[in-house]
Order: C-alpha cells, then structure tokens, then sequence
C-alpha cells in the first residue's frame, strides 16, 4: 500500500508521502513515492504517486526523459504554461503507461493490475497554487477550498483527524502536524504504510520548496507525536462527558 | 455499507450496530442489525449482522424457526451446550445461505455477491463471556484480551480511536463513550454508516442484558460526543509539540 497527502492552505501546499511498498508482506521495500521539480522564479511542481511502482516509475521516467542521454534530456512539465496542462499530461502519460501494459497482458489479472493514482501540485508564476488527483484513467479533479486536500493509497485511517483539524488559514507548521498524526495513525493501523516519510512544503509565490526533509521513524519530533498524540487522545476522551447507564432511554424497537 | 462493532472487556461485551443498509446512494432504509436472546439464569446471546441484507436476514429466521407456526418454532442457540456451537451453528447457516443463493445464481456476479459476516456474542452459564467474528464460509475466530474486539463493515475510519482507547479495565459508561466516538467517526466519514445506533451490554455472569437502547441521531449525549469529540481534538492537537520548519534535518536523498 501507500498512503500520501496534498494539502492546500491559504500560504501554500503542504505534500508528504510514505516510502514503503510491498509486494505480499513477506517483500517489503523503500522507494521515494515524492517527486519534485523547480525552476527559479518561474515554477514549483511535485507529484505524489500511489498503486504499481512499476508504472510510477515508467511514468517518471518517461517524465523526465531517461531514455536519451542526459545532454539531451528535457522535462516538458517545465514548459507547461499552465498547471492544468502539467495535470493533463502525467495523466496522459499514467493512462498510456497503463494501457500498454494491459495490452500486453490481455486478460491475464484484474481490471486493478498496474493501476496508479498521482497527486499533482504546485504553482506557475503569475497564477495559484493548485492540486489535482489524477486518475489511472488520466482524468483528474482539482482540490478547491470545499475539498481542500487530497489522499491516496490507504486513506481511511488518518481521515477523520484530516476533517476535523483542519482550516485553509492554519500555518505551515500546523499543517505538517495536522498531516503527521494523520499518517501516524494510518501507520499503526497497516503494516505496509511505513516510514520514512517524505515531506514537502510549496509557499504561494516562492518557486523553491520553502521546507523538505526525510523523518524516520526514530526522528524526535515524529516520535514527539506519536506518543503524544496518543496521551492526547486518551486525554480528549477522559474530557468528554460520561455516559449513564441508568439514564432513561427511548424504548428499544 | 454498515459498522459494528463487539468489545470484550473485563466485565462483559458492549455491543453496537449502525441501523443504515442502502442499494446504492439513491435506496437507503433503517434495519435491525442487532439481535438478542436471554434466558434467565442461564444463557445471553447478541449477534450484529453485516454483509447482505437477504442473506443476514435469511439466517435470522432460520435461527428462530420462522417457517413454522409460533407456537412451534424453536431457537436451536438456546440449547447449544457452549458458544463455540453456537457460533458453529451461526457459521454454518451463514455458509449455507450463501451457497445455496450462488448456487441458484450460477456464475452471475461478483464471488462478493450475498456475502455476509456475523458477530456472535454471549455467556452461558458456568463457561466465560465469548465473542467470535463469523465469516461468510462458516468459519470463526475468537476475541482474547490480544484483540479484544471485533469490528465488521466499514471498519477503517473508527479504528484508530478504539487502537488508542481501549483498555480491559475500563468501565462500561467508558466502553461504550469509546464505542461512539469510533461510530461517530465513521458515520461522519462515510454516507452509508447512520444512525439509529443499537447499544446493549451483556454484563459477565448476568444473563440479562444490563443496558440496551435505541441512540438516536438527536440524542443528546450522542450530540454531546459528537460535538464535544470535535472539540477535545482540536485542543489534543493544539497541546502537541510544534512542528519546527527552521530545525536541522536529516539530508533528503
């Protein structure tokens, strides 16, 4: 599995992606699942991928031109003039990639087999910030300040903290906390979600990532959470008020 | 979709189901999912349903005879020597029911079509309070104070409370606060979990149900939870170390 998050505040775009991928529990790796591009004073994009690695990885290669020299390599997503047409080609790309595959493969597997989702953000100078989840079908939605984040790969876990914790006007720094206790508790509830975890952070109007780290499972400040957030919790619940069994009660149809 | 959930602490079981089942978004009603039956001084039993509505049904009235006239009918789950048989007997009416619907429909449809898993529940005098999770091929496994409780139909966005909450001493007011916070978020997650919510509590050594009601979406300790949930969150969020951008970090490869 997977699980990656892009979030969109009003100060930018907050991206993190796990690094773990399996293939059955007993074959279990790490592989970056967060790619990011810039171009000084013009653009910033990152991709976060879920689903067949072997497809992420064919699309980012195909991305960033692999098969020429490196003299020769060239990424159009730099010469995109909007990031609507940035969205519109990695899913053009993801729907080949997965179509050719298919094709090979005729009938052979599920309709799910070398499946993928991206997430796309980032911002072209002169216009916003914007987020889009691409589809295995190349299609794509776009996150608006209605549905202002979105998630892939296991994403059921850690959605209930995304809903009530977040605001569009929070910081930085609480977004990353909002989005880390989400992946902590999608962490300790599926084995094949894992750190390290990669993070970056786009700010509105500045085309270099403001903010980007790896944090391992034995960094202070995840681990700060991690046991926190579970105190807090118990805490939380302890504050709620008491259920009484003796109450009268509507009858029971 | 449904959710409920059986938790076995040191006292006893509290049990609880959702009461929503829908055919698509457009075809949504209210039904029982949860049934009991006592016999004084010496036997409770609770079942919650998930799965297909024909096929839980199916089963429920097979259990209770209802093909026959009612002076008549007779529940074999009152005589069963222990709770291992009645979940035995539990599976294999579930096993059945599910094979004798494939087997009138052929190959039409999905493996997944008139599938259906049961939560069995219940003390007999004499042995220990029990609880298994059924699933649709008749087979079942058994709740100990490793994984003290079961959950079956949209179990994701609830999980990660009961993880953190849960302990086998708490009381049963704190069960069943525990119980609906994990239901009220998922009911806020996901369209198809709704209330009405079932609760009953089986008490150990007591062949009575201790407590059982009907909580409606209007209850007011139900609002209560809800509201106050999202609240004491926000404030176990906000007492969580900050996140600092500026820090020293790790490399990123």
């Amino acid at each position: 599995m997977t699980y990656c998050v892009g979030m969109l505040i009003d100060s930018g775009i907050v991206m993190m992606s796990d690094t773990r991928t399996n293939a059955g529990v007993d074959n279990v790796s790490t592989f970056r699942k967060m790619f990011h591009w810039s171009v000084e004073d013009d653009r910033v994009i990152t991709l976060l991928t879920a689903g067949n690695l072997a497809t992420t990885q064919s699309v980012l290669s195909q991305l960033e031109e692999r098969n020429k020299a490196p003299a020769e390599r060239h990424n159009s997503l730099l010469e995109a003039p909007t990031m609507f047409q940035v969205a519109t080609q990695v899913g053009k790309l993801l729907n080949d990639t997965i179509a050719a595959q298919r094709a090979e493969h005729g009938q052979e597997g599920s309709d799910k087999m070398f499946q993928a989702s991206i997430i796309v953000a980032g911002q072209i100078k002169g216009m916003e910030p914007r987020l889009f989840l691409v589809y295995p079908e190349g299609n794509f939605i776009e996150a608006s300040f209605d549905t202002p984040y979105f998630q892939i790969g296991e994403t059921k876990y850690g959605r209930p903290i995304l809903v009530r914790g977040y605001s569009r006007d929070m910081s930085f720094e609480d977004a990353i906390k909002l989005v880390l206790v989400s992946f902590d508790s999608t962490i300790k509830a599926n084995l094949s979600v894992g750190p390290p975890l990669d993070l970056l952070v786009m700010e509105r109007d500045n085309f270099l990532p403001v903010h980007r780290r790896r944090i391992g499972a034995d960094d202070p400040y995840f681990r700060a959470v991690s046991v926190g957030w579970g105190e807090a919790l118990r805490r939380a619940f302890h504050d709620l008020p008491d259920y009484e069994m003796a109450d009268e009660h509507a009858p029971v149809p």
